[in-house]
Order: structure tokens, then C-alpha cells, then sequence
């Protein structure tokens, strides 16, 4: 491979020749080698073009920055916005705390793109310096927890509350059509007084409604942006009235409602909005679990389970037992869940050590976030495609269990008490009979009135 | 120790003769001996004797229950309320999973103490039964998550809140107090730019105004109670208007905006509302640790530490070392923090448990959430007391500290660029100088510009 | 309540008369309202009164202790280890990190009683100083880890593992009463190969013994104290040979086999001795929720779950549904599953909080650990005795279900191949008929061959 | 893209005509659109390669797989060691809970490649059978279960353990340069007795050491194979002695000691292995977590911090603020330590969630598993070769803070007692002055005792 030759304020590093970064990611990428390359998530890169080119247009409104310098930023922006640089962020999640690297590894492409489209050469200085014009009323303190705000923001609002409006309609579409079949309630995993199938799924739509109300409540503190204060969060070095264009620009060019942070020291030294939405997260995955893994138990079987209701079949089941098909979609929708619990571990960790004016655990806060909202998106998609869409009910054994369940006892409750209606119930149990014939039997019931009392449809 | 003969369906058990539980409570009491006795939170307890008196009006209004009865339950709830009756509830968290059997304790209490009250025996049958009149139009099932809802509500506005607001006011006092404190700021625990002491509290207080919206933008969803939904959802058993009017009397008899939950299959088979308020809550201990955590290291000292600040002194620190003085405020806050984070976990899992009807993880998540909601508002409270309202400025050692920072030159990167001023730092670093030595020597800036571009007052 | 003067070294304190605690305990008391009251473990105290006399005897071997005053100090130290002095010890779990108010609780208590059993008045001043003399040769930082470690052995020793071995000894006696009892084998909750009820749980025996094998793993790090340290781990203000003639006191005291720590600085800065122990005991929480799982589904039904086992009825199971019986110990046992996962969390995240020379969460570290023992061996008697010893096969239920599956197809693998073995389940599947049937109408096999080649018991 | 037509028991599929994959890989492909492509651990498929080989060689050897078959199969296993076949394995962790897919994605794999090895053309039927042939004597249940461990015992001895114990050795390197360097100790953060830098080092040896021996005591729980096992652990469709003998090709294969779990049942149904060692890494990153904080507060200032350490310059710290360097390896290895923080929630509940004969989290386990032992052994490797190896002693201001040091009064204990000892400190605090200037002045020593007895060189 070729080199040339680039420098920052430690000295001079080699620096592959083909590409656009300079001396600083370069020495991030020779010292960290943690994982597999370029993990930063693109979703950052993307927010910080996004952003450097706000910051660009903010400072040359204000005029700090040259309309020149501006516009070859912003086209270095759009160019990293339509995929064209992907190589270029070589950069690990595993690096220095506040993402400088990152920050730097950004500016540093950009300069020297800039450059090149400008007509000069790789290795030649470039007119557009990375700290002082693509990184100027900046500082890595201040960027990259807005890149954070901004990946997250657009990630929750664009993909996952999209998906799981999806499957929500879908269950609530399900929920209307066996809104008269009627089942057997199970609590404690016991037998327990019927419900309609529709009841059973209305729950999983409150379920998702509830997640969706939740989420959508953390969003204000997430649109937030930290832009403007600089490094400590005093904005030094910003002109008057940088933070609040800045926001402008952002809300701009992503079409989210994001405003400048109120309190700067805040968004630089704490990620609690982070924290605070990721909770809102694994609220979902918590309610996601119930339901996946009700409807995997309801259509457990086909002969030995309890088989209420047909999942599509998708894929062989086994490599060893032919003809089993198993809730695959289930599967792996609960493992997402179990990942998010897990990240919102340490994101919650990683929020707590904050120290002074910074917060030194934003990658791998952002990785996480990033990681659970696409997973949580992705998974309520393909559940709901390949599998909510299609769950029937499998009604002759639906009333089948129905019919010789000992728990439609429970009406007869206000009509001869909790204790002879437990009798019944307890005989029946005994002698493998039913209801019906055990409330006879003991003299506490007609068989008139027993029909008349204990009607399953009557009891949901 | 003397017994007498009590029976439930089960058959007979003896029970303690003085006390007013019955045989379901004595048998819980002897099959779970799971950790101490009576752990089961009292607010729990509470809580039920509210809910039971407003079921007891409920069903009285609505014809199915004699106001003789009603009561006559109203009078031993009043007693629960009173505190007379708080030996009466031995159970532990760590029984069946829907609480049952507390439901059983207090419903039992309730029946044997209303005979007695009424002139009765303990040991003859009361007038009042246990299931078909306290329990009347009522389930474990829904009742335990009403209490849960309603001991986890009370508990958080009650106490947490406001403890969290005097502690948000002291700071933003301090706050105000050190406007004028100018300090180095730290990044990376590094020296970085200046920022004032008053600036680095406004950020606590933003935190804590951020946890406060978040914990309160989750309390309706915990206002919605399950009670009316009986055994699994379907409110069997329950007469006509049920739901609401049992919501308004519980409103009423606490003075918090209860009501009926929309959806009552959500509300017996998830706690995702617990999970919502107690995610708010881990928040919170995600800020108040990078709090305390900060103030004691800015305490730290008294000779080879940070010590920017003075921490009230409120004991001996050291049983060895004489004179030592320790952040112990901090030290309790931060444990209890770290409880916290557990407690997410646990709530977390548990929530993710449902199955079918019924989540039957209820006892272990309110235990969870009741003691963080104390334990948080205790420790904001003892802070705030004992910590946090005696914070002050050590001046001269923060001016110490700030006029031999090198990160002034950060001042100079508008007028010199980043590289240069750059330089100058790390020359200074090297020779152990100041900054403006080195800018001078290093012939870029003169000394009067030096003096009037570096002033920290004017980077704040 | 009167009061009497106490003082310390930063000035006078009242006490409430009749107790032997003196200022700094009273101080602790006053500033730390933080939870209930008297939330220290009691196992702690303990644990110091073992190792206030093991320093009393060392001290005395050493000569710098006279041996009047050590037989003094070991007399209250036996008073407390009798439970005479219970109600002495008010302090809680949310005080300095570093439990050093416990530490001199407990040296107040000694101070203040040997007085007392010295024929002294409470208030005058001791002949035992509490700093000087009970906690020579001592500081909080090594007396409590090393308190921490014996309560945290003796637990998990005397409580925990022998409890768990009851469990598995019951369990391993289950695998043998079923070994012939042919069930159907599930896989993804779907019906697969057969396999025995005794194999089945012998899968629950060998987790016990994984796990009970990974908590013996742990044990040698935990018998290492931290005494002999004192307060940064330099064994300051300790004579020669002090450490490790103090843990031979401990061992036999304890009868445990304790050790002095090889390195003490690590003893005090960080507790990882007990987060490796704790880990040990999540892993048994993990294994004891497969099995607690498993055998709730097992026995779930009567009539419209799986039903393959009947576990014992202790307690009625609903207030509403008569004669419903739930697996109550099951659910007990999973909570405290999920609260041993919480904990871990905590500790964990404790685990990480140590600074320098100490690790501040030496109470929360230690309540949660002992906590997290104490419930999983409670749980675990409870569960043996309440559920696992009258565990019975419902075999006519087994034998049901075994004859209609379709997995035994499985079998025919080896003799006409993966694919035509899918043919015929999948045509059983469809049209609800029999593999045999179906396997003869395909002419893939005669009916002597399926006769032969299919049997459930050859499979296992 | 061309595509060829694959079938499975469900049908045909189009797979992409020059990949070797087959249907049921393709159908996972479209089925599971969760997060990007191929993010199943390519260690995962390494495992597989090695056991599909001695499966193969296991059969062949038991006379139930030709000979020719055999090293057909086996040829293609060492092509995907090779790493010639990287881009044949697409599927996703978000698969079905057993990982059946990747199981076949192998055996297509193996089948069609062996088919073109020997000559034929993709989409003829391969003389190799997926199911009949390389998967013979396996089932995913037992296959995958085994690739766990095999991957994660590969990666934890060959890549974390050597890694920690470089770090490990670098330490005690470092405890032995310093260990006359007498500093001031820190408990509280607050000022205490004195103690060497080299002691404080040797802590974290000790640290290191105890995490290393509890990983390794995990070890032989992970050595144990579930292959032999089949569907549901009862080795349906295995020659007799299979199971021993292929745990012998895999030893032979990897050169680590593997054998054959000795209760199958247990090594499908539960993951407590996995659980067991990632307990373990845990553990080392809660002792990496302390190592690394301590290190950046030692290394904080350079002017404003504690500065009693230097720590390497690797790169410009700050985009903003010239020249300043921060403890960037100690933010990589910190995060790192959150995110295997996280991971051990991840673990512990898909641990839980195994039903009747399956654990169905498997890939979710293994990733969890597999990314925590890398990051954490590249962290210690990049920490230790870019931080460690040059931490140098400030002595100069090391020694400045031991002399103003209050905390050194304790030495004066044993001579005067604590409480004139405190005394003195407090004097000294108050009024800014010495501990000598105060001790005479109180006419509690002489200046002759006060050097004769407080010597911090002493101390230590």
C-alpha cells in the first residue's frame, strides 16, 4: 500500500494515500484496535454531515466563515450524506470517550475532499482547515453528543415507532376479527375463567400503545442539541447567536423539530435524554417479550402444546426431526428483547459516569441506542410480516378446552357462593367429570339453572 | 402460644388464637418462610384497605352489598389506615406470584375484625365473609395491581418528588450563590476551558428538572387501575359502572387522579406502567450519581485532592485516622443509586414475564419500585439536609487552580489558529511556564494582547 | 425518652440513655434517616463481633492489649454473638460507604457494656476506649470487607449450599422414580423426539451440581480477609505477625477455613471477591429458573395446559375462582430469581465504583449479597419441601400425548431418509391422522417395519 | 443477479446461482431481515467447520458415513478454516433461537461445495446430503450448542486470558519500578496514611490475578460438548460411542481439552457454561474497570488534577483546546467494561429462558459471549501496549503532596492516642498550617518525637 505523508499538531504521520483522512484518524486507528474496523456507527457519521454543514452555513450567516469555504463544506456534507465516503470512517466505537476522533476523522475527510474538488492534490494543504473552518464554533464536546441526539432522534422517529405502529394495527386487526371466539383464560398458567381471543390480543395492542405513548414522551428532551457550547459548555468561541441557527439548519436539513439545548453543561456532561429515551426502549422490548412469547405458548404444539392458534410456517424446523416447524419470528424477536435489556444496562452504567463537564462514555452510549432502535424496528417488521399477519385461530380446539374447563364454576359464585361453588369445582376435579353433572350431583344447582348461569359467551 | 380452628376450602388450619388473619393467611404464612417475616411493603397493605373500602361503597351503591356490611368493612380499613391493626399482616413478598394471598390477609383481617367489632368472637363464623362480601366484585387479580398502582403513585408524588424538588432548589441557590465563581473546567479529568462554579451546578439542576418531567410524564399511565377486571380482564362478577365508580372513590379517599385503566387484560397481564415510572425513577439515579459523584470530587482533599469546594462535615470520617473528614452524604446517595440500577434490572425481568392473564411477578416488582421511590426521596432529603445546602466556595484555591491552567489558550485559537496556540501549550506543559511567557517568547502574540484576549472571566 | 451526653472528637452528642452506643452512633442515626431503621444486616454485626474478639486475643498474643481488657471486649462480643444485645445496632445500610459508622457502633456497644459489665454507669468513661482499645491494631477499611467476607461465607456455607443440595438430592431421587416414564420430548415449545420423565430432570440435577460446583469454585477468594490492612492496606499501626494470627482466631471462631489476604491493598480497594461469589449465585438463580419454569408448565392445566405432572396443592389459589390451585412455590422461587438478577447488577456496578485506596459501597455490596444468599437458600428449602418432594407423573396424561405425536416420525431418519420421513408428518399434520397410517398409504414403510422402527421407548 | 432453484422439504427456493448456500439458507436470508447481513460470529462458523469434520471422521470411523464421504466433507471444513468461503454465510444472531438455520447454512455449504469440488455443477443434486450426510449423527440442537463452546473456549484461552496476563505482567512491572515511591493514600477520595505507588500497583496485579484464576475455574464447565445429544439430548440416531470419540476429533482439532457432556439433557436445555465463563469476564471487567479509572484520576491535571502520574500522549486530545492530551486508552477500556457489563444482563436472562428440552437464545448467548472476550482482550492489549507500558511517576509532585499531608498524625496514634492525635490534624486543617507546628504547639510532642515518629517512609 502507498503513503503520504500528513501532520497535525503532534507531528507527522503516514497516512494511506488513497484516502481522504488525515493524521489524527490515523493515529486512532494505529492505537485502537479494539474490534472490528469501522464499527462507529454510520448513523454518527451521517449526523455529523448533517451537522458540520449546519455549523458551516450558521457560521458563514454570521460571518466568521467565507460563502466559499461554506459551500465546499456543505458539498463534502451531501457527498458523506449520499454514500460516497462510506470508506472513509475507519474509526472503532473503541476510542477516546467524547468521540473525538471521530469528530477529527470527519473534518479531516472533509478538508481534504474539499481540497480535491477544489482541484488540488491529496497531501497538499487544503484552504479549508479541519479544526479551524470545518471545526470552527465547534469542539468534539458539543458535536458529537448532538450526532448522538441527532442519529437517535431520526432512527426512533423514522424506523422503530414506524414498525411497531405496524404491528400494533396488524394484532389490533386480529384482536377485532376473534373478538366472538372464546377461549379458555389462563392465569398462574392455570385454567381461569374464559375470555375472547380478541380480549387476549386487544391486551397486546395496550401493550404497544403504552410503549408508543411512552417513547414519543422522551422525544422533546431528545430533540435537545448540545451545538453551541463548545468544549465545557460555556460556548466560547461561538459567535452571538450561533446555537439557535445552528438548530435551525439541523431541523432544516432533517426535517426533525430539533432545538438548541437549554442548558448547555447538561448536554455535554450528562446523556441523560439518551438514557431517558432507551428506557422508553426497553419499556417496548419488556411488552414485545409478553407478547411474542404469548403467542409462541398459544400456538406451542401441534399435538402435545396447547395449540389455540396456527403461525405461519415459514422454514424446516429441524435438521434432525422432519416436519417440525417452530415460531422462529418469536425467536428471534425475544432475542432482540434480551438485547436491549441488556444494552439499556449499560447505557444506564455508561450515564452515571459523568464527571465534571464531560461525559466520557458517548460512543459506546450511542452504539447501544443505535443498536437497540434498529433491532426493535427491524424485528417488530419482520415479526409482523412473517408471522402476526398470518396467526389464525384454531378454533375446534379453542372449544374444546373450553368446554370441559372446571373454571366456568366461577359464575355460579353470586348465585350459591364462593365456597359451594368450590366444591363443585374440587369433585369434578376429583372424579374426572363435569361441572355440570358434579353441581347436580351435590344438590346445589338445577340442571335448568346451571345452563342458565353458566355460559361461557355470557362470562367475557 | 394459643390457637384456634379456622377453615377455607382447603379445610381446617390453626391459627394464632389472638390474631385476626384466617387460614389461607396461616397457610401462606407457614408454606413461604422466605426471608424475614412481614416483608411484604405496608403501603401495599394500605393501599388495599383503601381499595377494599372504596369496593365496599362501590358495591354498596350499586346494590350488592348491604350498607350494613360496607360498613362495617369501612371501619376495619379505617383501622388498617390508623396503623391499629399493622401486626396483622405477617406475610412475605415471596409468595404466589399474584399476591393472593395478601388479598386473602386482608380481606380475612377485615372479615374477623368486623365480627369482633361488631360484638363478635374471634373464631365464629363472621357476618362479613372474607370472599363473597370484602372481596365482592373483586379478583387477586385486580386488586393487587390496584394497590400496586396506587402505593407506587402515592409514594412517588408524595415522597420522591418532592424531595428531588428541595434538592433541585438548593442547587439552583448554589447555583446562583457561585455565578461569579470562575473555575477551570475539567473534560476527560483533564484541565479544560473556564466555566464558573454557578454554570457547573446549573447543569445539576437541569439534570434533576429533566428527571422530574420524565417521572411525571409516566405518572397516567400509573393512574390507570386495574380494578373491574376480576379475575382475568373480563370484569365477571362485577355489577354495571363498576370500574369507574370504584376509580372515583379511590380518587377521593386519596386525593390522587385515579382512574379506571382503558384496557383491563393490559392492566392484569403486563405492569409495563411500572416498568414506565421505575425506568423515570433509574433515570433519576443515572443524575443524581454523576451529582454526588462530582460533588465529591470537588470536595476532594483537603490537601491532596480537587478541593474546590467545602462539604459540610457531619462526623468523625476514620476510625483509625484522626481529623478525617469524608463525603459520607455522597457515599449513602451513591449506594443508593447503585440499588436502584439493580432494582431496573429486576423490575425489568419481571415485567417481561407475563404469560397468558397474568404477570405473576406482582409482589417482587412493587417491593422493587416502593423502594427505590423511599430510598431515592430519603437520600435527596438527607443530601440535600446534610450535604448539599452547606456546599461552599473555596475561592482561593479555585483561582489558584485557574490562573496556572494551560486550556486558557484555547482563548487564543480566533486570533492565532489552533495550531499555534497549540504550541504555545505544550511549550508551556514542557517547561513547567505559563502561557503568556511562551506565546511571548514564541513571538506570536505581544503581552497586551495576550492580556486582553486571555481573560477567564470573559470565557465563561 | 432521656437522654445522656456522649462525646467524640468533634464534640458532644445526646443518646438516648439506656443504649450502649455512643456519639459517632448516634451521629450516623441522626444524619443518615435513609430506609428503615437498623438495616444493616445483622449478619454483619455479627461477623464484627467475631472479629473484635479474634483482634481483642491477637492483640493480648502480641502484647499490646492487656489481657483484662480483651477478656472484657470478648465478653460483649459473646453477648452480641447471644443476641442479647439485638437492639443496639440502629445504623443503616445508606451511611458511609465505607461502614465505618458500623465499625464504631460496634465499638461503642463494646466500650460502653464491658463498662457496664464492669460494674460501671452508662455516660462515665470507659476503661476500654472504643477507638484505642476495641479497635486496635484495626480501621473501618479492613474490619468491614473482612466482616463482609465471613458473614458473606458463613451464609453461603451454612445456608445457601446446603439447601440448594436438599433441592438437588430431591430432584436426583425424582429422576429415579421416573427413569421409565416415556414422555414426549419439546423443543421450541413444539412437540419433538421422546425422551424420559427421569431424563428430563436429571438435566434440572446436573445444573444444581454445575452450579453448586461454581460457588465452591469461588469460596477460596472469599476466605480471604482483609484484617491486618488497616487503613490503606500498609498494615499501618499493626505489630508484627498481627494478620495472620488474627484470621487463625477467625477460623476458629467461625470454624470456617479464613485466610489473611495476600495482597491488602486489593482487599480494600475492590470487593471482587464478592462480586466472583455473587456471579456463582446469579448462575444458581439462572439454573433455578429453568427448573422452577419447566416444572410450573409441566404441571400446568388441570385441563387446558400440558399436565404431565401434579405438584402439591398447599393453598387455595384464587379469592374468586373456586378451587383453583396455582404453583405457587414456583412463582415464589422465579421472583427471587429475579431479584438475586437485580442484585447483581448492583454489586456489579459497585464492583466497578472504587477509587484509590477504598471502595465506598461496602454496605450496599454487602446487603445485597447476603440478601441474594439468604432468599435463594430459603427459596430453595421452601420449594424442595412445598413442591419438588411431592412431584408425581401424571402418566395416563404422558401416555396421551406420546402416542398422538408426530416426532416419533423421527425414527424413521436411518431407514428411508430425512425427506421422505417429512413427507409422511407433514401429511399426518394436514389430515389429523396417524403417522402409521399415513407412512403406509405413502408406501415408504410396512406396518411390521413402522411397528418395529417406531417405538417411543427405544428412542430415549 | 442470476439465481438458481434450490428445494427443501417446504419447496423450491431461488438462491443466488453462484453461492453454495441452499434453500433453507435463502429462506432465513429473506425471513430474518434483522440488522446487517452476516452478523452471525464468524466464530460461530469456524466451530461448525471444525465439528461437522469430526462428526464426519466420527462416523466414518463407526461405520455409518463412507470414507469418500467422509473427506469430501472434511475437505470443505478445512476451505472454511481457511477462510475461502467467507462470503457463504449471510445469516443474521436474529434467527431462530437454535441457530438450526446456520446449522444447515453449514451443511448446505459443505454439500454443494463438495458436490464442486468433485467435479459437478451447482444445483445438481450433490452425492454429499446436507441432512443425511453432513449433518449425520447431529442435530442443531446439538451442533450449535457445541460451536458455542468450542468458540467461546478458543477465544477466551487464546485471545483474552494471554492478553490480561500481558497487562497483568506490565503491572507488576510497573508495582516493582515503584515501589520506593512513597505517595499519599487516598480513602473517600479524601487524604489518607501513606503508601507506595508501588503498592497501590500491586493491587491491580492482584486484581488481574484473581480474575484470570476465576475465568480459569470456569473452564472445564466449558470444555463439556453437548454433541452426542441430538433433538433432545436422549442421542437418537447415534452410533454407540459416538459422543466420546467425536469430543476426541475436536480436542485433536483445536488442541484444547474438550469432552463430551456427561448429562446431555443439561447441555441443550440450559447454557449455564456460558453463563458460568461470562460471569468470569465480568468480573475481570469490573477489576479493569477500577484499574483503568484509578489510572486517568492518577494521571488527571496536568495543572488541576492530581497529576501524580504520567500517562503516554498517543494523539491531539482535543479539537478545540490546543494542545491538550487525554487518558484515551482508559476511555476505550472503560467503555468496553460497560458494554460487557451489559452483556452479562444480555446472558443471564437468555439463560433463564430455556423451556423443557431447548434453550432457544442460543446465537443471542453466543454473540453476547463472543464480543465481550474480544473487546475485552483487544482492550487490555491496546490499554497495556499504548498506556501501561509508558505510565511513568510524577515524583516531584508525589512528593510535594505526602509532606502537606494532614493524614501522616496517624502515626502519632499508638504514642498519644487517637483523640489528641485528631487534635492536632484539626488544628492543622483549620488553621493552614503543619501537623509539626501544631503538635508542639499543643505540648503533645516534641519536635525530636514528631520526626522520630512520623515518617511516612515508615508507614508503608
Amino acid at each position: 500500500m502507498k503513503y503520504r505523508k500528513e501532520h497535525d499538531t503532534m507531528g507527522e504521520v503516514s497516512v494511506p494515500a488513497d484516502k481522504f483522512w488525515g493524521a489524527q484518524t490515523e493515529r486512532s486507528r494505529n492505537n485502537f484496535k479494539i474490534g472490528p474496523e469501522s464499527s462507529m456507527p454510520h448513523e454518527i457519521i451521517e449526523a455529523f454531515a448533517v451537522l458540520k454543514k449546519a455549523a458551516a452555513f450558521t457560521n458563514a450567516d454570521l460571518g466568521v466563515l467565507p460563502t466559499a469555504k461554506r459551500d465546499m463544506i456543505a458539498k463534502v456534507c451531501d457527498e458523506i450524506l449520499e454514500g460516497k465516503l462510506d470508506d472513509q470512517f475507519p474509526l472503532v466505537i473503541w476510542q477516546t470517550g467524547s468521540g473525538t476522533q471521530s469528530n477529527m476523522n470527519v473534518n479531516e475527510v472533509i478538508s481534504n475532499k474539499a481540497h480535491v474538488n477544489n482541484g488540488g492534490v491529496l497531501g497538499e494543504l487544503s484552504e479549508v482547515h479541519p479544526n479551524d473552518d470545518v471545526n470552527k464554533s465547534q469542539s468534539s464536546n458539543d458535536t458529537f453528543p448532538t450526532a448522538m441526539h441527532i442519529a437517535a432522534y431520526k432512527k426512533v422517529v423514522e424506523h422503530t415507532i414506524p414498525a411497531v405502529e405496524k404491528l400494533r394495527d396488524t394484532l389490533e386487526k386480529k384482536s377485532g376479527e376473534f373478538e366472538k371466539v372464546v377461549k379458555i383464560g389462563r392465569t398462574h398458567l392455570m385454567d381461569a375463567t374464559p375470555l375472547t381471543l380478541g380480549q387476549e390480543f386487544s391486551g397486546y395492542v395496550a401493550q404497544l400503545n403504552f410503549s408508543l405513548k411512552a417513547i414519543k414522551n422522551t422525544l422533546p428532551h431528545l430533540s435537545e442539541l448540545a451545538l453551541g457550547g463548545t468544549a465545557v459548555g460555556t460556548g466560547l468561541n461561538t459567535p452571538r447567536g450561533y446555537s439557535e441557527k445552528v438548530a435551525d439548519y439541523i431541523t432544516q436539513f432533517t426535517g426533525h423539530p430539533f432545538i438548541t439545548a437549554e442548558n448547555k453543561f447538561e448536554a455535554l456532561a450528562a446523556h441523560d435524554a439518551i438514557v431517558e429515551t432507551h428506557g422508553a426502549l426497553k419499556q417496548l422490548a419488556v411488552s414485545l417479550y409478553k407478547i411474542a412469547q404469548d403467542i409462541r405458548m398459544l400456538a406451542s404444539g401441534p399435538r402435545s402444546g396447547i395449540g389455540e392458534i396456527f403461525i405461519p410456517e415459514n422454514e424446516p424446523g429441524s435438521s434432525i426431526m422432519p416436519g417440525k416447524v417452530n415460531p422462529t419470528q418469536n425467536e428471534a424477536l425475544t432475542m432482540v428483547c434480551a438485547q436491549v435489556l441488556g444494552n439499556d444496562t449499560t447505557i444506564s452504567f455508561a450515564g452515571t459516569q459523568g464527571n465534571y463537564e464531560l461525559n466520557v462514555f458517548k460512543p459506546v452510549m450511542a452504539f447501544n441506542f443505535l443498536q437497540s432502535a434498529q433491532l426493535l424496528g427491524d424485528a417488530c417488521n419482520s415479526f409482523n410480516e412473517h408471522c402476526a399477519i398470518g396467526i389464525e385461530a384454531n378454533e375446534p380446539r379453542i372449544k374444546e378446552l373450553v368446554e370441559k374447563s372446571l373454571m366456568l364454576v366461577t359464575a355460579l359464585n353470586t348465585h350459591i357462593g364462593y365456597e359451594n361453588a368450590a366444591k363443585i369445582a374440587k369433585t369434578a376435579h376429583k372424579n374426572g367429570t363435569t361441572l355440570k353433572e358434579e353441581a347436580i350431583n351435590l344438590g346445589l344447582v338445577t340442571a335448568e339453572q346451571f345452563d342458565e348461569w353458566v355460559r361461557p359467551e355470557k362470562m367475557v
